[in-house]
């Protein structure tokens, strides 16, 4: 029924210079799909990396958040052409690949996620060819490809990486970033080897013209977005439910007393 | 994989006294259940009336909360012995049953969800089968039948209804007690019609020795247990995310501004 | 992800007295489904009765058929409360139920379909209720209750079902209705008993200010709109696919030669 | 129940010098993959790669084709040999492999597809082995082994790749081919250089006493047969449904007249 | 892809005075279905009543056994029509409706299983009729309609339910049956009462030409085949996996020792 | 609900110096997986690569193995470290990784399944990370680590492949070794080229101090264990439906006699 907000893939939106805000979908379920994408992000990630999601989930997932009025992308698995290829087919408006840490896996992404003469990916765009029948050429304006940076390895490769042509944006994982970099898995900034590696990774990106993204959470987002960070994920539909679901229990339990003993009763 | 939890079915906790908080789930996901599991509500209902479930999801639902240490119920799309009977098997700790206005549709509840002489259960209980031998004894002792009251026929009937032999609790529904009532759908506790039947139902309950229940929300609970009721669901899974979808993304667009704009950035 | 067909429930349509033209699902894929919305059926059709459907894929199709541009109903496998409420709740705008032969079976699909006071939905719009706030009444207005008129015994109460409040259209089974006439099952138009029913229907049906409906084909729905019907079901998903795997094979197959020996190569 | 055409594999079919005409699933149902293997076709593709299917799917899917008659095949996702050896352990009688570019990569196909000593497949047929206790040395002579000829790249490495011992077939992807010449994707017959590649293909083949296959629609197979491709898809399930969607639609619409206003009513 | 045995029903096995031996699915797997059906059971039959299986489930399982060369036969979750009309839509050639304890109730069986004018059977053959184009003719001599006897009530009743027309076979369930005479769930021969219940039985059912049918083990098949009964149950899918996995266990176990010590270690 | 045996990993129990017997799965039932676990087997595996089962069935069956008592871990399809990442995050507590042959083989395996330092495992627990807080320090602890030793060239490399830090033990697949080394597949104990592998690379084990493991079946596991294997699989949830399929179909067929005549009846 209404959707209020205007249709934009995420490239649009950058080329217009605004910053975006993601939620993200690590639950295989096409309700809450919904849900998230009618609570207002600017895209929905369908996680089928680190989610408890696959292929056949993502078809449904993305027709459901497009009903929502939002963006779907995708984060595949890995680095393979194989998924990258059937996450396009089924819709997703862009790709997040994960453990991008050289040129040659940064290529072999735009590869997997462009047509040629941009890359090389197979076509057959089973499911997402019928929304429109300008796809070929919209896919080239449209789909977003973005590698994730997220270990020592990428960050000495960086600039290089931000070269590759057909890269529109990178995305930063901070648990991976700091375990690669000796850390514990987190948001690390008060740790100097951390917050330096996000500076830097912002810096390159204006250097280099790529949008810079990561992942964060609600708290964190205003400050990643003041650093120049201009996708960024603020939640995920599992953290979302956590959160609601002990607010809830707390505030039922507030009245019933320690050990389900109502002394009020 | 630990279960602090003592394992309790809700008979159990009503005959020690306790009162007793629940969760909800209208999403068929197993990592949710076991999430909603985990959060230590004391029994989690998996909604089949009005959420989005049905039986082939609930046979892993129930598996994912019994692995998170809280004790499974179902709620019923209708007053039917075919469906009441796979959910008992599936593993339900206890039913839930709709619009159930009249002695004859509390009997005919009893009679679905409880073995010969007290009921006519059909007996075949593949799956809970496996988790015990002294299933059909045990059953008796701990499986709970609990019809809900949620018309103005139904409270016309209430203490014949409270007197059926084999109804351990009963369950208010406050948005369909309210359109019966000539009132919009919700917590009307403002609305005298509304408050009074609450009142008398949990006075009938005392009557009779039959447990009170009713939905509610975080917030309410506790004046809900103060009233005396002594099951009360404080929040489902698909409400829970709205709510952590919201705080986050507003707490995330918090410092981007208006429109996309970034006046830090 | 262009939709240019106006959003309009099946009872705007007829209050704007346009005729309309549906499509039907035998197969639970929302890739198909999206396919057969976006054909340009004003609605389309769930068949959880006779396809090879149920409630669990009905609410993804649903999502799918809504982004495809079209108008979302469900048939009921049968005149179950507990069904068509399932149905409603996972957003469907209308809802067919099969053999609807007596007034009081009529009076119990407007109970189960509509709120108080007109009948007794029970109320939790899990999945539709995000989609707009003002359900209810939107409801009210716009959910069409279709009970199906397909025995010689329905034809016998037609006028006093027609006159049951709440119903808004008829819809009429060929097969089944020709089954109850000792006809073979099918568009028996050449048999008198099957035209005069036809006939009576959609007289009785303007008489009623119901809308007439029915069961077609592309080569019927011509006759039956000219006939009168308002609510025209062209084809099936089924059935089209078998029409384009015949034909295509048929080409194919044209130069290929009998028995796969091919004269030409 | 009845199969009247009599079992044989596409090898079989091809060492008694058949052409063989096949359909294509882009859906995951196993009452289409029925319906269109009983349409007639000698083989029905299950298409991972780009359409709306994985492996779980692929399961049922075969056994319907089988039910229905017919000869069942996979195309993967990509030249892995994880998901090469579960399509064939889970019934297709034979695979078909995108992007075969090099030298390389067709021994990796065949490592892939055939047992020891001809190649590396691992053993553990778990579906397919209660069909037949000879599965192994079955296997040998029937499963086809059938790499995709679809860039510039491989035209060049033709002969070569031909010459890799355990390849039954290639099959042609026109679009893919198309693009990676320079063409728009499809069947560019009038473009020269699409034409001699398709006519240096069929050559390549014969030389090497391979089987040409091609992906083409009705009006082309009969062509493509006459070129000498004995292995030509003639449709697939979801074109053959817009195609019939389209033409009932039309009929239908036409006794409607334009924008729903019926002239005739 | 062998099915050596020839194509029967189970109507034409009763016919030809056979007695068969069927097996029992309570898993939703269409691997394990085949592998059940390939085993050589006349018939199995899909539990959706006591087996952890639904609609949507069955349509798969259907094909499987039609594909291992079985008769697949469904026993429904309840004596409603319109879950009959689904399973009988899929393709199950035979239907076990629980809890027939009157003529009323057995005549309704009849009405949902058998088309007019021997019933009222809704017709849309959706599935199966794409299996044969005569189905509605042969359904009539085929259909095996099967009502279970499982309470005193019914076995009062029992002369008068067999004489209801359309009954091909009554299916005795032990452990019901016994539960409702007030013993434990199970065979109980040795209970007179439960003994005198099963040769009044077959008595009845011989007096009245219907085939007597019953659920048993692989050890009392034999002692329940040579009492008259001639639909003899001998195992599940379920129970077979546990009664392999215990002695599997037990064997490998047998080497190890107690508590896991291995003493030869 | 009681689960009697106490909580352990595989790496515990070999820390303890147990041998451990398990159960293999190539069924996604939850149903069938919690069965299976509840038999005893120490630990119960999802084999994703020779079963019918992929990601998203593991994410319940490993659910329903820890609800049912035992050690889940998870065979992937082939040695990549998108899917080993996704099966631990679903919580398997071990992974098989089939055909590694080669130490650069073997360091991937590592590199993939362990956090660094000690590899590169990708973090995002969204499954497992519920059920304990320190599951990074933990994972390190327990995780078992587990490559497939099955062909000719991975035993001569075997030494080197076993020094390889972060490997916790081996498993051979005695089919694929038998293919490797030219012999049928199937456990060829007296072929002295298969007797003398075996033998071999339990005293390279014990050499290098990782844990032998093998599949075998209930009547082989004693000699196995016997012979220093530490982790056997005795049976799968299919070969165990398959016995006793066959078991008690033979007992019933019994008393029946050839051909379906009943010489007793």
């Amino acid at each position: 029924m209404s959707t209020t907000r205007p249709e934009r893939t995420l490239r649009e939106q950058w080329r217009n210079g605004d910053t975006t805000i993601g939620g993200w979908l690590a639950i295989p379920s096409t309700v809450l799909a919904e849900t998230t994408a009618r609570a207002g992000f600017d895209y929905v990630c369908v996680d089928t990396q680190h989610g408890a999601i696959e292929y056949s989930d993502a078809v449904g997932l993305i027709q459901a958040i497009l009903l929502g009025g939002s963006t779907p992308i995708v984060r595949v698995p890995w680095n393979e052409p194989g998924v990258i290829g059937k996450m396009l087919d089924a819709g997703a408006l862009g790709v997040i690949v994960p453990m991008v840490n050289t040129v040659a896996q940064a290529e072999a992404v735009v590869q997997a996620a462009r047509y040629a003469p941009a890359g090389a990916r197979s076509y057959g765009p089973t499911v997402v060819g019928m929304r429109r029948t300008d796809y070929v050429d919209w896919a080239a304006d449209n789909i977003a490809v973005i590698p994730m940076i997220e270990t020592g390895e990428a960050l000495e490769n960086l600039d290089d990486i931000l070269a590759v042509d057909g890269i529109d944006a990178i995305y930063v994982g901070p648990a991976d970033l700091s375990l690669s970099l000796g850390l514990a898995p987190g948001n690390n900034d008060d740790e100097p080897v951390f917050a330096q590696a996000y500076t830097a990774i912002v810096e390159a990106c204006r250097r280099a013209g790529v949008v810079a993204g990561c992942h964060a959470t609600g708290a964190l987002a205003p400050r990643r977005t003041a650093a120049g960070f201009r996708m960024v994920t603020a939640t995920t539909d599992l953290v979302a439910a956590r959160i609601g679901l002990k607010s809830e229990l707390d505030r039922a339990r507030g009245g019933v007393g320690p050990d389900g003993d109502d002394a009020i009763y």
